[in-house]
Order: C-alpha cells, then structure tokens, then sequence
C-alpha cells in the first residue's frame, strides 16, 4: 500500500470555518476582532518586494533575537515557527520515540489527538487526579489558560507536574496574553530542564493569517527542534510582519484589554440570561446554555442567523458552546440573537 | 532521555549561507537574480494588513486551482505547502512506514538524507544500474534536473522506473522551468497512480523569502498530504502572492529566457577556461575546474573575493563547484575572478 497505515486509518483534524462572507459575525476561531499594530501595516507598505528572491533568514534570527530580549533569556532558547501548529508537529518528532505516548489534558485543544496520530503513537489524557501524566508518555502539552474551557491553572501546579515528569511538558500559552498570569518564567528560569512555554501571534497580535509562533525552552530542547526543521521554516515577510507587531507593546496592550473587557462584560450578560459561564482568561467563553435549550442546537439556530460559533460534540463538551469575543457590536448581535432564539420556545 | 534519539544523532542539513551584506555576489543557493513579477510587487502593495487578524484559507484554495487549470487538471489534484520542503516532509510521514526506506539519486539534493534520518527511516541510492529502487523503498525522490548536477533525464525514463515501483515516486521539478522539458503530464495522466511531480516558487519565480511550493499527483495520495499537513500550512500572504507571480506568464518567461541564456554563456566561457561544465538544464552549473586547480580552494578563493558559490565534499561531488546563473554583471565578475585566481599560479 502506498499511503501508511496511520495516515490511512486517521480522522483528520477539522479547523473552524472560515467563511468568506464578509457579513457572517464570526466567533468561532478565536480569532482577534482588531486589526494588527499600525507599525505591522507600515512594515507590510515598506517591504521591498525585491527581498522575496532571496531565501529568508533560516533561524528567524532577529524575531528570536527581540523575544529572547523580552523574557530576559538569550537566543539559543528561544524557537519560532511557522504557527505554534508547526512547533508541535516538531516536537512530536524531536521529543517522541515510537512506541511512547503524546498526553495533554482532557478536554483540550482537539488537534493534540490528531498530532499524536500522525506522530504513530498514542494520545492519552492526563494520569488518575491529573496530577501525573500516564506511564509511557513523553511529551505533556498542558494548554493554559485551557482551550476550550478558558479556565486558568496555577504556576506552581504546572511546575510540580513537570517536576514529577520525566519527559517534556509544552505548556501551550496562546491565549496566555487575556489571562492574569503566564508560566513564561517557567521556561526563562536556569535549572529548568523540560518544561517549553510556546505562545502565538495569531491571538492577541491579531496575525493569524501570518503563521507564526515561538516557544522558549532549555537549550537542548530548542536546539533538537532546530536540528528538525525545514531549513527555512518562516518566511520573510512574516518574521518581519511578526516583529513589527511585537515591538509594538502599546498596541497590544490597547487591544488585549479591550478583548479582556468585553469578555467580562460579555460573561455577565451571558449569565444574567442563566448561562453557566465557566471563568474564562482566555478570549473565548465556554458556556451552558439554561436547560432545556441546547448547545447543538444553539449552534445551529445562531448559523442560520449568520452567526458562527464553535460547537465540539463530545461527552466532555457537547452542552457548551465555545464563544470567541469580538468587538462589543459583533456580542451584542450575538446577545440579540440569543434572546430571539430563547423568545420563540 | 528526552531527545529521540534519531533527534540527538541526526546530522542536520546546512542550507547555503544567507550572508547580509549587500555586497556578496551570491552564487551559492540557485536564488534568481530577477525581482519577482511587478505583478506581485502591487499585490504586495496593495494588500490589507487587516485580513491578517484572521486565519488563511486552510487549503491555499484558489492557488490551488489557478495550478490545477495551467496544468489541465482538477483542485483535487493539487497541493500547496510551506515550501516545497514541507512537501517532502510530509510525503515522509503520508508515504513511508516504520522500517521502510527512502531514495534518492545519488549525489542528489543532500536534504534527503536529512530528512529520512529525521522520518528515523533508512536513506538509499537508487538500485543497481539506477535502474530501479533499493529493495524495501517506497518513497523515491527523483529530481529532473537533478542538483547539484544540473543534468536532465529523459521521462520515459522516470515513466518507466515508476512503473517498476511499488512505492511513491516524487520528481522534484525545482529547477524544471529552466529545462528543455519536464514531466508534468507524467502526474496529470489519468492512469497515473504513483508519480507526484513538485515544483517551487522559489526559483524560477523569484519567491524563495516566501516559502511556496507545489505538487501535482494521484488524488489519493494528494489526500493523504492534506490529512497530515498543519490545518493552515501557508499563511495568506504566500497565498496571495504565489498567485499573482504565478498568473504573470509574460514576466516568468521573460526572466527564465534571460537566465537560461546567462547559462548558455557563462557554460561556455567556463569552457573556453578548460573548466569540465555538466549540460545543465537549471539555474546553475556544476563545473570541475581545469588540473591541477582544485574545486574546494578555488571555492575558498572566490569566497576571499566576496562571491560566494557552493562546494560540495565527498567522493561523488568534490572536484565540482556548483555555480548559480546570476545577472550577466555577476557572472563576468565570477570569470574576472577566475582569472585573477589562475593568473596567480
């Protein structure tokens, strides 16, 4: 047979929607309502197109260089990648033998079971109590804040699992930027061995469409993910697009407090209607609409009404819905519809 | 341990150095001297930063078919990927299992090698007489023109080695814009069932700082590329100008014509020097320089002088040097600076 087995037999992971209709109110993908830093549109006016025939920077050495700069730690443990996507496929690679497993917590992002597919190994869900991953695994991905709970570990809890651990532990911080706090000096501290902290741009930078991620670890760790790379893994238009925005804090500070505030805001209308909003330091809400409404078919009522939000069937997940927080307009809209649905029962 | 150990003793792929300074004559990574089409440069231009905040279009969708229709086939045949190297790294998880082999040419593009110690499966030539693959082979990388030698088979003879094979063959058709002909039709055939033929953008398009390749093959095992690639593998901004370069023909025959016709020249200038020059159809040649000069201080040499080439060790490649088709100013001043070099014996 011409296709391996694993690919064959695999469920491939299916991503949100991306409608092109520019009046669908898309909430479904976590995707930031607000556009990029201005200085990131000024770097895209100002990029010599003529720069494109040479073959971009291998390491992304100068995005490494101001990342590195920024968490107080020094280039050689600092990775970046195209989209946080890319740097799991590595790590599966660089930090799995066959026949070892891939864990991560359960419910969590649903391409871990995909990656570890791929991969040829078994996913397995966190130990008995959660405090410990299942014998056999060698690379935890801890996602915090929780997708798609939104919901917050603590530090300390992450840095006593991955003390009792002998593989590597990826705490996966995409939406690390709405949380009130971060495991970055986790990964920054000296005597640290195996735990990775690995943030995107594609949520609070607002650079989804750009594909581009990065994580900060041990030395060695980051260097097999270097030795497993494509040669040129990020283009170069993104790692200067990437930077650009990056550098740019005030940006990011202005547009991740106003998704901070929304959600809050968002949150509390959502339960004043009796929904069970689970605390959220994410930008998203993971919310149960009051029996006897149901979420699958919530989902269904607010599509027809050009409304996308994410729906995951499951035992773990199939009476909540995943709401993404745009701008106050796009969750107003959201709340109309909601009371329209909830009226004609 | 917590490094695979395929991982810790894997010896990584160099890619040609990416030198900043702007006064290099930079021969060494087979880049065009030509900008990418104007066409590009407005798209370039002209694209709204704000369509950033959200993810690409998970499939390259409309690249995809803007390729199928220039080639006469359908979406469904086609993939596009971060480059051409996740291509083949991709193929090494869809087509290869545990225990089984990937091969080559050999000497061929050394990243193969690379890349099946990093599927952790073995590397083999091509089978006695190179007639047919190694026993237990069951992906083959063909590359036609075939680098660093710049020599092209003929494809019946590639028709009729797939035909002989159980496994995948993959033609990597990098440099094939530059050649006499190419195996496109091979891939679009409709009896076709394990022949993938692959180009890039990065070379006779001027693209390599964007990181877009492409293949066209058997539905079924372009299936198995989309099951197992990241679920937005080309941000949107690849996607967008790949598209627009690709759909100005007028500009990627004007610029190809010039550097095929540098090639033609330089060959023989090279010659009339009593440099041995392989009949390449690419953009670059693979020349043994005249006894008892020597290929690697000849490289050395060159590289004191600012213009930097690619020098190769090993039995199979060591007594060439492989030279990239620059502007015809490059190459005049590559043969000044061969003379200088001979001229001090």
């Amino acid at each position: 047979m011409r296709i391996a087995r694993s690919v064959r037999l695999l469920d491939p992971y299916v991503p949100g929607e991306q409608p092109s209709s520019a009046r669908i109110v898309k909430l479904n993908t976590n995707e930031n309502p607000y556009p990029p830093s201005p200085a990131c549109a000024k770097a895209l006016k100002e990029f010599d197109p003529g720069r494109l025939r040479r073959y971009p920077n291998p390491a992304s050495a100068s995005l490494r260089s101001a990342i590195a700069k920024r968490f107080g730690t020094t280039r050689d443990r600092v990775f970046v990648g195209n989209g946080s996507d890319e740097i799991l496929a590595l790590a599966a690679k660089a930090f799995v033998e066959n026949g070892e497993k891939i864990g991560s917590l359960d419910p969590s992002y649903s391409l871990y079971k995909t990656l570890a597919a791929i991969r040829g190994v078994e996913w397995t869900g966190p130990g008995a109590g959660g405090a410990k991953p299942a014998p056999g695994t060698s690379l935890f991905l801890w996602t915090n804040p929780n997708a798609p709970t939104g919901v917050l570990a603590k530090k300390e809890d992450i840095a006593a699992f991955a003390k009792k651990f002998r593989g590597v532990v990826i705490v996966d911080e995409a939406y690390a930027d709405f949380a009130r706090w971060n495991t970055m000096d986790l990964a920054v501290a000296e005597d640290n061995d195996n735990i990775i902290v690995m943030r995107t741009f594609s949520k609070s930078y607002s650079l989804a469409g750009l594909r581009v991620g990065f994580c900060v670890g041990p030395k060695d760790l980051i260097g097999a993910l270097d030795k497993v790379k494509d040669s040129y893994n990020v283009d170069a238009l993104a790692q200067t697009l990437a930077e650009a925005a990056f550098k740019d804090r005030a940006w990011h500070r202005k547009t991740v407090a106003k998704v901070v505030k929304t959600r809050k805001a968002f949150a509390k209308a959502l339960g004043k209607r009796g929904w069970d909003v689970l605390p959220s330091d994410a930008n998203f809400v993971f919310a149960k609409p009051p029996s006897p409404q149901r979420a699958d078919s919530t989902f269904e009522e607010l599509r027809r009404r050009g409304i996308f939000v994410r729906y995951f069937p499951g035992k773990l997940t199939g009476d909540r819905l995943r709401i993404t927080i745009g701008t106050d307009g796009e969750m107003s809209s959201l709340l109309d519809a909601l009371d329209s649905i909830a009226a004609k029962r």
